[in-house]
Protein backbone atom coordinates (compact mmCIF):
# COMPACT_ATOMS: atom_id res chain seq x y z
CA UNK A 1 0.00 0.00 0.00
CA UNK A 2 0.81 3.38 -0.89
CA UNK A 3 2.02 6.00 1.64
CA UNK A 4 0.81 9.58 1.28
CA UNK A 5 4.60 10.24 0.83
CA UNK A 6 5.04 7.91 -1.67
CA UNK A 7 1.63 9.30 -3.57
CA UNK A 8 3.14 13.22 -2.88
CA UNK A 9 6.58 12.53 -4.16
CA UNK A 10 5.66 10.53 -7.17
CA UNK A 11 3.23 13.82 -8.22
CA UNK A 12 6.18 16.01 -7.28
CA UNK A 13 8.60 14.21 -9.05
CA UNK A 14 5.87 14.38 -12.56
CA UNK A 15 6.40 18.33 -12.55
CA UNK A 16 9.37 18.74 -15.42
CA UNK A 17 12.72 19.66 -14.56
CA UNK A 18 11.51 17.77 -10.93
CA UNK A 19 13.02 13.99 -10.68
CA UNK A 20 12.40 11.33 -7.89
CA UNK A 21 15.20 12.79 -5.50
CA UNK A 22 14.08 16.75 -6.30
CA UNK A 23 11.08 15.24 -5.30
CA UNK A 24 11.58 14.13 -1.75
CA UNK A 25 13.70 16.90 -1.06
CA UNK A 26 11.17 19.48 -2.14
CA UNK A 27 8.31 17.81 -0.11
CA UNK A 28 10.53 18.00 3.15
CA UNK A 29 11.00 21.85 1.99
CA UNK A 30 7.28 21.77 1.46
CA UNK A 31 6.71 19.95 4.96
CA UNK A 32 8.78 22.58 6.77
CA UNK A 33 6.34 25.64 5.28
CA UNK A 34 2.75 24.09 5.37
CA UNK A 35 1.43 26.79 6.38
CA UNK A 36 2.96 29.57 3.86
CA UNK A 37 3.69 27.58 1.09
CA UNK A 38 2.17 23.75 0.54
CA UNK A 39 -1.31 24.94 1.02
CA UNK A 40 -1.14 27.97 -0.43
CA UNK A 41 -0.05 26.17 -3.73
CA UNK A 42 -2.38 23.68 -3.22
CA UNK A 43 -5.04 26.09 -3.28
CA UNK A 44 -3.79 28.22 -6.00
CA UNK A 45 -2.87 25.04 -8.25
CA UNK A 46 -6.48 24.20 -7.71
CA UNK A 47 -7.77 27.57 -8.64
CA UNK A 48 -5.41 27.48 -11.65
CA UNK A 49 -6.72 25.08 -13.33
CA UNK A 50 -10.16 26.33 -13.17
CA UNK A 51 -9.42 29.39 -13.88
CA UNK A 52 -6.68 29.60 -16.41
CA UNK A 53 -7.67 29.46 -19.97
CA UNK A 54 -6.82 29.51 -23.13
CA UNK A 55 -7.75 33.23 -25.76
CA UNK A 56 -10.09 32.31 -28.31
CA UNK A 57 -8.78 34.37 -30.41
CA UNK A 58 -4.58 33.88 -30.27
CA UNK A 59 -4.09 30.46 -28.24
CA UNK A 60 -2.73 32.43 -25.49
CA UNK A 61 -3.41 31.20 -21.73
CA UNK A 62 -4.53 34.38 -19.21
CA UNK A 63 -6.94 34.58 -16.83
CA UNK A 64 -9.88 35.65 -19.33
CA UNK A 65 -10.34 35.22 -23.32
CA UNK A 66 -9.56 37.13 -24.88
CA UNK A 67 -6.11 37.63 -23.36
CA UNK A 68 -4.98 40.82 -22.24
CA UNK A 69 -2.38 40.92 -25.39
CA UNK A 70 -5.28 40.81 -27.64
CA UNK A 71 -7.52 43.81 -25.71
CA UNK A 72 -4.39 45.96 -25.36
CA UNK A 73 -5.76 49.00 -27.78
CA UNK A 74 -2.11 50.11 -27.47
CA UNK A 75 -0.39 47.25 -29.30
CA UNK A 76 -0.48 47.31 -32.65
CA UNK A 77 -3.13 44.70 -33.74
CA UNK A 78 -2.42 44.80 -37.51
CA UNK A 79 1.04 42.52 -37.09
CA UNK A 80 0.98 39.15 -36.17
CA UNK A 81 3.73 36.67 -34.56
CA UNK A 82 3.32 33.43 -34.95
CA UNK A 83 5.34 31.23 -32.58
CA UNK A 84 4.90 27.36 -31.61
CA UNK A 85 4.64 27.74 -28.15
CA UNK A 86 3.30 29.73 -25.24
CA UNK A 87 6.81 30.03 -23.82
CA UNK A 88 8.23 31.33 -27.13
CA UNK A 89 5.35 34.15 -26.50
CA UNK A 90 6.74 35.19 -22.80
CA UNK A 91 10.25 34.86 -24.21
CA UNK A 92 9.33 37.62 -26.91
CA UNK A 93 7.01 39.26 -24.04
CA UNK A 94 10.33 39.45 -22.04
CA UNK A 95 12.54 41.29 -24.49
CA UNK A 96 9.71 43.39 -24.89
CA UNK A 97 10.76 43.34 -28.47
CA UNK A 98 7.34 43.24 -30.36
CA UNK A 99 4.00 44.98 -29.49
CA UNK A 100 2.33 43.35 -31.76
CA UNK A 101 -0.13 40.50 -31.26
CA UNK A 102 0.34 36.74 -31.41
CA UNK A 103 -1.09 33.21 -32.60
CA UNK A 104 -0.11 30.15 -30.84
CA UNK A 105 0.35 27.55 -32.76
CA UNK A 106 0.58 25.29 -30.41
CA UNK A 107 3.30 23.02 -31.55
CA UNK A 108 4.90 22.27 -35.22
CA UNK A 109 3.49 20.36 -37.77
CA UNK A 110 5.47 16.88 -37.07
CA UNK A 111 5.27 13.14 -38.56
CA UNK A 112 6.51 11.76 -35.70
CA UNK A 113 4.02 13.45 -32.87
CA UNK A 114 1.30 12.69 -35.38
CA UNK A 115 0.48 16.85 -35.45
CA UNK A 116 -1.03 17.83 -39.12
CA UNK A 117 -2.34 21.03 -40.56
CA UNK A 118 -6.02 20.57 -38.34
CA UNK A 119 -3.40 20.88 -35.05
CA UNK A 120 -2.61 24.60 -36.01
CA UNK A 121 -5.52 26.50 -36.15
CA UNK A 122 -5.06 28.24 -39.27
CA UNK A 123 -8.19 28.59 -40.60
CA UNK A 124 -9.32 30.74 -37.73
CA UNK A 125 -5.89 32.71 -38.16
CA UNK A 126 -6.85 32.90 -41.85
CA UNK A 127 -10.34 34.45 -41.31
CA UNK A 128 -8.64 36.88 -38.01
CA UNK A 129 -6.28 38.17 -40.61
CA UNK A 130 -9.15 39.31 -43.00
CA UNK A 131 -11.39 40.53 -40.49
CA UNK A 132 -9.03 42.93 -38.67
CA UNK A 133 -7.07 43.67 -42.23
CA UNK A 134 -3.79 42.36 -40.48
CA UNK A 135 -1.09 43.97 -41.95
CA UNK A 136 1.88 41.81 -41.36
CA UNK A 137 2.15 38.23 -40.38
CA UNK A 138 6.08 37.47 -38.58
CA UNK A 139 6.77 33.72 -38.43
CA UNK A 140 8.73 32.62 -35.31
CA UNK A 141 9.07 29.39 -35.19
CA UNK A 142 12.41 27.33 -34.36
CA UNK A 143 15.17 26.96 -36.90
CA UNK A 144 14.77 23.31 -36.42
CA UNK A 145 13.48 21.02 -39.12
CA UNK A 146 9.74 20.71 -37.88
CA UNK A 147 10.00 24.68 -37.25
CA UNK A 148 10.72 25.52 -41.11
CA UNK A 149 8.74 22.95 -42.31
CA UNK A 150 6.06 24.14 -40.50
CA UNK A 151 6.83 27.87 -41.65
CA UNK A 152 6.80 26.76 -45.04
CA UNK A 153 3.30 25.16 -44.57
CA UNK A 154 1.74 28.01 -42.97
CA UNK A 155 3.50 31.00 -45.95
CA UNK A 156 1.91 28.54 -48.52
CA UNK A 157 -1.72 28.62 -46.79
CA UNK A 158 -1.97 31.75 -45.80
CA UNK A 159 -0.70 32.73 -49.70
CA UNK A 160 -3.74 31.00 -51.34
CA UNK A 161 -6.13 32.09 -48.17
CA UNK A 162 -4.75 35.74 -48.05
CA UNK A 163 -2.73 38.87 -49.52
CA UNK A 164 -0.68 39.04 -46.03
CA UNK A 165 2.53 40.20 -46.22
CA UNK A 166 4.52 37.46 -44.97
CA UNK A 167 7.97 37.89 -42.76
CA UNK A 168 9.94 35.30 -40.78
CA UNK A 169 12.65 36.15 -38.69
CA UNK A 170 16.79 36.41 -39.40
CA UNK A 171 18.85 33.43 -39.34
CA UNK A 172 22.14 34.98 -38.34
CA UNK A 173 25.19 34.88 -35.59
CA UNK A 174 23.71 35.35 -32.28
CA UNK A 175 24.64 38.29 -31.12
CA UNK A 176 27.68 38.02 -28.72
CA UNK A 177 28.88 34.90 -30.17
CA UNK A 178 32.57 33.79 -31.30
CA UNK A 179 31.96 32.37 -35.66
CA UNK A 180 35.23 30.08 -33.97
CA UNK A 181 32.35 28.23 -32.16
CA UNK A 182 29.03 28.44 -34.66
CA UNK A 183 28.15 25.53 -36.47
CA UNK A 184 28.28 25.38 -40.00
CA UNK A 185 24.61 25.98 -40.96
CA UNK A 186 24.21 29.29 -39.01
CA UNK A 187 27.16 30.62 -40.37
CA UNK A 188 26.09 29.28 -43.88
CA UNK A 189 23.11 31.82 -43.09
CA UNK A 190 24.74 34.66 -41.64
CA UNK A 191 27.02 35.20 -45.65
CA UNK A 192 23.60 34.15 -47.33
CA UNK A 193 21.82 37.05 -45.08
CA UNK A 194 24.76 39.02 -45.34
CA UNK A 195 24.12 43.22 -45.16
CA UNK A 196 25.52 46.72 -46.41
CA UNK A 197 28.05 48.06 -43.74
CA UNK B 1 -2.45 43.57 -9.91
CA UNK B 2 -1.01 40.07 -9.99
CA UNK B 3 -2.69 37.46 -12.34
CA UNK B 4 -3.48 33.89 -11.76
CA UNK B 5 -0.37 33.11 -13.51
CA UNK B 6 2.19 35.43 -11.89
CA UNK B 7 0.28 33.53 -8.62
CA UNK B 8 1.42 30.12 -9.18
CA UNK B 9 4.62 30.89 -11.15
CA UNK B 10 5.77 32.58 -7.86
CA UNK B 11 4.88 29.65 -5.52
CA UNK B 12 5.93 26.64 -8.37
CA UNK B 13 9.09 28.91 -8.19
CA UNK B 14 9.45 28.51 -4.37
CA UNK B 15 9.68 24.62 -4.53
CA UNK B 16 13.69 23.74 -3.90
CA UNK B 17 15.28 23.41 -7.84
CA UNK B 18 12.29 24.94 -9.70
CA UNK B 19 13.39 28.43 -10.60
CA UNK B 20 11.44 31.25 -11.95
CA UNK B 21 11.89 29.90 -15.90
CA UNK B 22 11.36 26.60 -14.91
CA UNK B 23 8.15 27.50 -12.98
CA UNK B 24 6.73 28.64 -16.20
CA UNK B 25 7.27 25.57 -18.01
CA UNK B 26 6.29 23.48 -15.05
CA UNK B 27 3.09 25.57 -15.61
CA UNK B 28 2.97 24.86 -19.22
CA UNK B 29 2.91 21.67 -18.24
CA UNK B 30 0.74 21.11 -15.63
CA UNK B 31 -2.13 22.79 -17.88
CA UNK B 32 -1.89 20.65 -20.37
CA UNK B 33 -2.25 17.80 -17.27
CA UNK B 34 -5.17 19.63 -15.79
CA UNK B 35 -7.10 16.80 -15.30
CA UNK B 36 -4.50 13.94 -14.74
CA UNK B 37 -1.84 15.98 -12.81
CA UNK B 38 -2.13 19.38 -12.46
CA UNK B 39 -5.74 18.83 -9.65
CA UNK B 40 -4.82 15.69 -8.60
CA UNK B 41 -0.88 18.07 -7.13
CA UNK B 42 -3.27 20.21 -5.44
CA UNK B 43 -5.39 17.19 -4.15
CA UNK B 44 -2.77 15.62 -2.34
CA UNK B 45 -0.61 18.58 -1.65
CA UNK B 46 -3.00 19.70 0.83
CA UNK B 47 -3.76 15.75 1.99
CA UNK B 48 0.07 15.56 2.43
CA UNK B 49 0.09 19.12 4.84
CA UNK B 50 -2.57 17.42 6.45
CA UNK B 51 -1.73 14.03 6.92
CA UNK B 52 2.21 13.64 7.18
CA UNK B 53 3.50 14.03 10.49
CA UNK B 54 6.41 13.61 12.51
CA UNK B 55 7.00 10.50 14.52
CA UNK B 56 7.03 11.07 18.16
CA UNK B 57 9.68 8.85 18.89
CA UNK B 58 12.56 9.43 16.06
CA UNK B 59 10.94 12.24 14.24
CA UNK B 60 10.78 10.50 10.55
CA UNK B 61 7.72 11.61 8.55
CA UNK B 62 5.08 9.05 8.22
CA UNK B 63 1.45 8.90 7.58
CA UNK B 64 1.50 7.83 11.45
CA UNK B 65 2.99 8.45 14.45
CA UNK B 66 5.06 6.11 15.82
CA UNK B 67 6.55 5.95 12.14
CA UNK B 68 6.53 2.47 10.49
CA UNK B 69 10.21 2.12 11.04
CA UNK B 70 9.63 2.29 14.63
CA UNK B 71 6.88 0.50 14.89
CA UNK B 72 8.60 -2.61 12.98
CA UNK B 73 10.02 -5.69 15.20
CA UNK B 74 11.40 -7.20 12.05
CA UNK B 75 13.87 -4.54 12.77
CA UNK B 76 16.47 -4.26 15.84
CA UNK B 77 15.36 -1.68 18.30
CA UNK B 78 18.73 -1.88 20.05
CA UNK B 79 20.41 -0.20 17.38
CA UNK B 80 19.74 3.80 17.17
CA UNK B 81 21.07 5.21 13.99
CA UNK B 82 21.43 9.04 14.56
CA UNK B 83 21.45 11.15 11.11
CA UNK B 84 20.83 14.68 10.62
CA UNK B 85 17.95 14.90 8.47
CA UNK B 86 15.20 12.73 7.14
CA UNK B 87 16.97 12.92 3.73
CA UNK B 88 19.89 11.38 5.31
CA UNK B 89 17.18 8.71 6.52
CA UNK B 90 15.72 7.78 3.31
CA UNK B 91 19.79 7.53 1.62
CA UNK B 92 20.39 4.93 4.66
CA UNK B 93 16.91 3.12 3.82
CA UNK B 94 17.57 3.10 0.09
CA UNK B 95 20.88 1.28 0.18
CA UNK B 96 19.07 -1.40 2.51
CA UNK B 97 22.69 -0.69 4.83
CA UNK B 98 21.10 -0.47 8.35
CA UNK B 99 18.24 -2.52 9.97
CA UNK B 100 17.73 -0.78 13.64
CA UNK B 101 15.84 2.31 14.40
CA UNK B 102 16.74 6.23 13.92
CA UNK B 103 17.00 9.07 15.52
CA UNK B 104 16.66 12.38 12.85
CA UNK B 105 17.70 15.27 14.84
CA UNK B 106 16.68 17.90 12.20
CA UNK B 107 19.76 19.79 11.36
CA UNK B 108 23.19 20.00 13.35
CA UNK B 109 24.67 22.58 16.19
CA UNK B 110 24.96 25.61 13.92
CA UNK B 111 26.22 29.17 15.42
CA UNK B 112 25.13 31.17 11.89
CA UNK B 113 22.03 29.59 12.30
CA UNK B 114 21.36 30.23 15.60
CA UNK B 115 20.31 25.96 16.52
CA UNK B 116 21.34 24.88 20.01
CA UNK B 117 21.51 21.38 21.91
CA UNK B 118 17.73 22.15 22.87
CA UNK B 119 16.72 21.89 18.99
CA UNK B 120 18.39 18.53 18.63
CA UNK B 121 15.78 16.70 21.76
CA UNK B 122 18.35 14.80 22.96
CA UNK B 123 16.34 14.31 26.01
CA UNK B 124 13.74 12.01 24.66
CA UNK B 125 16.59 10.24 23.27
CA UNK B 126 18.46 9.47 26.42
CA UNK B 127 14.95 8.15 27.90
CA UNK B 128 14.15 6.27 24.98
CA UNK B 129 17.73 4.81 25.02
CA UNK B 130 17.07 4.15 28.98
CA UNK B 131 13.33 2.54 28.51
CA UNK B 132 14.13 0.66 25.30
CA UNK B 133 17.41 -0.67 26.83
CA UNK B 134 19.10 0.27 23.60
CA UNK B 135 22.25 -1.26 23.00
CA UNK B 136 24.13 1.12 20.70
CA UNK B 137 24.04 4.18 18.72
CA UNK B 138 26.00 4.81 15.65
CA UNK B 139 26.06 8.66 14.70
CA UNK B 140 26.00 9.07 11.14
CA UNK B 141 26.19 13.35 11.19
CA UNK B 142 27.56 14.65 7.82
CA UNK B 143 32.02 15.22 7.33
CA UNK B 144 31.59 18.57 8.05
CA UNK B 145 32.22 20.75 10.69
CA UNK B 146 28.73 21.74 12.03
CA UNK B 147 28.08 17.60 11.19
CA UNK B 148 31.29 16.70 13.43
CA UNK B 149 30.74 19.71 16.36
CA UNK B 150 26.89 17.72 16.43
CA UNK B 151 28.34 14.33 16.86
CA UNK B 152 30.90 15.60 19.89
CA UNK B 153 28.58 17.06 21.46
CA UNK B 154 26.54 14.12 21.27
CA UNK B 155 28.79 11.68 22.44
CA UNK B 156 29.68 13.96 25.68
CA UNK B 157 26.00 14.64 26.02
CA UNK B 158 24.83 10.67 26.03
CA UNK B 159 28.51 9.33 28.22
CA UNK B 160 26.81 11.63 30.50
CA UNK B 161 23.43 10.47 30.49
CA UNK B 162 23.92 6.68 29.78
CA UNK B 163 26.55 4.09 29.44
CA UNK B 164 25.60 3.46 25.88
CA UNK B 165 28.15 1.54 23.28
CA UNK B 166 28.22 5.23 20.78
CA UNK B 167 30.52 4.29 17.48
CA UNK B 168 30.68 6.69 14.50
CA UNK B 169 30.41 6.00 10.46
CA UNK B 170 34.22 5.52 9.47
CA UNK B 171 35.91 8.27 7.13
CA UNK B 172 38.11 7.05 4.41
CA UNK B 173 38.52 6.37 0.46
CA UNK B 174 34.70 6.65 -0.83
CA UNK B 175 34.52 3.15 -2.78
CA UNK B 176 35.62 3.91 -6.42
CA UNK B 177 37.88 6.86 -5.87
CA UNK B 178 40.21 7.51 -7.15
CA UNK B 179 43.71 8.50 -4.48
CA UNK B 180 44.51 11.22 -7.00
CA UNK B 181 41.38 13.00 -6.58
CA UNK B 182 41.04 12.91 -3.25
CA UNK B 183 41.78 15.73 -0.82
CA UNK B 184 43.85 16.12 1.99
CA UNK B 185 41.80 15.22 4.49
CA UNK B 186 39.79 12.38 3.58
CA UNK B 187 43.35 10.74 2.42
CA UNK B 188 44.83 11.62 6.44
CA UNK B 189 41.32 9.65 7.67
CA UNK B 190 42.34 6.98 5.55
CA UNK B 191 45.78 6.75 6.59
CA UNK B 192 44.69 6.98 10.43
CA UNK B 193 42.47 4.56 10.14
CA UNK B 194 44.03 1.38 8.41
CA UNK B 195 42.90 -2.06 8.73
CA UNK B 196 44.89 -5.12 8.77
CA UNK B 197 45.29 -6.54 5.60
Amino acid sequence: MATQIDKIVYLLSKIPGVGPRSARRALLHLLKYREQLMLPLAEELEKSAKLIKHCQICNNIDDNSPCSICLDNKRNQKIICIVENISDLWAIERGKIFNGAYHVLGGTLSVSHGRGPDDLSLKTLASRIKTDQVEEVIIATSATLDGQTTAFYITEFLNKETQIHITRLAYGIPVGAELDYLDDSTLEASFISRKAF
